[in-house]
């Protein structure tokens, strides 16, 4: 049988997804139990994390098992990830004998390696992830690479409980400000999760140059088309958040711009006025606002947003815990 | 029902510190149990420690519950605590999601936020862990922050062990040399702790420049008078040694200088003669010594004192262990 | 009864250590059980660690105990080792507290700590571990330090699950290139351990200067006599690998350059040839090759050779996680 990793939604059908989500809810009634019993999953991070790292480490304790949170290259050994170098550089260990060896200790490896954002060709390829799944001979879980599927499950799991049925729901992904040009992973995302639900969906940017990456635009496309919702492309933000259902906002760098900068500076910092606020959300059908976390107050959304009961920001971050305790448990059901 | 923390010892009466004693007590004649089976705490550490993590980790998995230690701004995002701030800065993240958050994660929320060192007027409102209390929907527990209401407990507990009857025992705060211009909090804490539980207390220093924060003091001679003790100052080594049971020694920088430390060096460097030395403790009632750790040896006391049979400072640091758990599973019992 | 610790497995006699891979292999039938249950190690580290780490803290909880990870100088207090010091510099605790206070909070204290690679003379006094043993109250564990006998036992194990009787088989230990001069502890424990088991030892090496510290080189041909082995030192590559059953890898410094790298430079650089490749593989008797990990790709063996059946690296690595439990639960024993 083939191994079975989780890292990207793409891989997994609708009614998969659907079942993870179920399986999910069935965990936030009743978090407790024995189903991971001495099972171990290794946490690997190669940038910081709050959410992540406790959600996981919760999720597992809760089960019956152990999660070890490792930081390559600050308290472990930094890694190469090339194939047929002679490594006579920084690093000190190849991700054959790191993925071979932790296999051998856990049942699961779980991994965060954001975007070195000098290059996207290189970038795109989503070395470091993929080189992990190749190796390990246990399922690996992807904690945000160029995708989050984990922030995905639980962003669906929330809009499901505010909502209910998701089908042709308008769902907005606003771009926002950040003074820095931030990882598209959650946007990317969002598309993905957002089609694959089948709900009308418009990605709200400054200018062309902040469309995502062709690869997410085509799979959002194909998820619509096969999910019977939408998927366009806006940058009028009245348009756009005009009878929203659900507002979710998220910072990214431009593309075109990757490892340039300084060059898209400009450009985002004429586009502050992106930021999600009262006027704004009042366009929407009584819309619901969410946002991944971490978010900076007063530059992506308003406190007035914030504090408001439009705001599921804070229910998505409690479900990370319990749709990855679905993920965690159905991978190891394969096994 | 209002939620309860425990972030200073002057919010609980001198009947409920007693009960937290007596449970400690209980909990190091019996260390292991399910108190706190299934539940969680998120230690967040703005600043190193050993004995306090490893105290609050341990006392966790002892009775059935599980720590997970987060650092905000090493492994964690950084964090901005005022309100209303447009975080175009260096700060990722509100307190507002992170307490709420992890309110969602956990049961129990400790946190260690030493000052800044800057302006005393602003570290003195103590804002870090008071806005964890005001936004977390979980208790809230003071790891150090410019008091140190744990180490208070274990302090007071060893003492108890010791001479039993805390009562007009004769208990002396003394400032000692330290390199570096330190935190108050232990300082205040022992002035709280030691008027509380009805001791005649001195504090002893240098010059009127080291008299702790008025605050403190008040609290001090409101607790001595509530409780049948009494508190004085003084800057007389021999009178201030002469006949006590309990020597307390810390460092602290004088607040008239505070963030303007070069100024406060010299004084600092002329009083060096403060080190708790055996000829000091001779002059004592067969005293005991302790400190809260970590000790600088033969800078802050001799050699010789702290492998004497008087020195309780590791008793009181294995207290920690104890009545750090009477703390977790009095904040738990309330919910 | 004296405490005993884990510090080197010369302490240890050849039943014992026979005793310890036979638990060993027992747990890698059975890796789960309450033999440790509510009991507690901290590990303490200097330097970091990927494998120790995870095989230590995953090895507590299989058998129902909790490890404390702890960083000295990073997340604790930095430490001081010399006894009656005056501590105005940069450490701010003394050994003495430090083992004190965590024997009273931990069943276990495991320490890592590299030499400092300044002075020989001082590294090879090993002091910090020692400082350890001396003050604690609790059983000590060797993590590496100037040798590496949790290494050792996995390696042994390794080895006899591959070819069983170890008794005269061809053992070779040969010196590779590394761009930066390693540690000797794992040269040094793969003496030790090689010996011990009887086997027929060569220390291959480029020039006289890469032989060993007197003291193991004294233990090696001591424990050869003492097994029936022996131990011999070539500089001849050819030689030592004919009809060699393992070889095991690795790199480390030269003594008599010690702290002055510089001037060993051009010596190593000059010896890159002695990477483990296919070639030299073929002279060997079908032999095993071995390695402690982390490894070099193409540095200190090429590809092919990490990727052949021959390499046994990550079982080596994988039985960490066996003999360290069959450590701690003797150690746990004695009490």
């Amino acid at each position: 049988m083939t191994l079975r990793h989780f890292l990207t939604t793409q891989d997994y059908s609708r009614p998969e997804i659907d079942a993870l989500l179920e399986q999910a809810a069935q965990f936030k009634r009743s978090p407790r139990g024995q189903q991971m019993a001495g099972k171990s999953v290794a946490l690997l991070f190669f940038n910081p994390s709050m959410r992540t790292r406790t959600s996981f480490e919760l999720g597992a304790f809760h089960l019956g098992a152990h999660a070890i949170v490792l930081s390559p290259g600050k308290d472990a050994w930094p890694i190469e990830f090339d194939v047929g170098t002679v490594m006579d550089g920084d690093t000190e260990e190849h991700i054959a004998e790191v993925a071979r060896v932790l296999s051998r200790y856990v049942d699961l490896i779980a991994v965060r390696a954001f975007p070195k954002f000098q290059d996207w060709s290189v970038d795109r390829e989503d070395k470091v992830i993929k080189a992990f799944a190749q190796y390990a001979t246990v399922p690996v879980i992807n904690m945000e690479t160029i995708t989050h599927p984990c922030q995905e499950l639980a962003h669906a799991l929330a809009l499901k409980e505010h909502l209910g049925n998701l089908q042709n729901k308008k769902y907005v992904l606003t771009w926002t400000y950040h003074p820095k040009p931030l990882n598209t992973a959650v946007a990317n995302s969002a598309l993905l999760i957002a089609t694959k639900m089948g709900m009308d969906v418009t990605l709200l940017c400054p200018t062309p140059d902040y469309v995502l990456d062709e690869r997410y635009m085509a799979y959002g496309y194909e998820n619509a088309k096969a999910n019977g919702g939408s998927l366009k492309i806006s940058h009028d933000i009245e348009e756009a958040y005009s009878g929203a259902d659900v507002v979710y906002a998220k910072s990214w760098g431009a593309l075109p711009f990757f490892g340039r900068w300084e060059q898209e500076k400009p450009i985002r910092d004429a586009n502050k006025h992106f930021i999600v606020d009262e006027a704004k959300m009042a366009l929407t059908n009584n819309g619901l606002f969410s946002h991944c976390l971490p978010l900076r107050r007063n530059v992506k959304a308003t406190d007035a947003v914030m504090d408001s009961p439009a705001c599921i920001a804070v229910d998505e971050a409690e479900n990370r815990l319990h749709v990855q305790k679905a993920v965690m448990v159905s991978l190891l059901g394969q096994r």
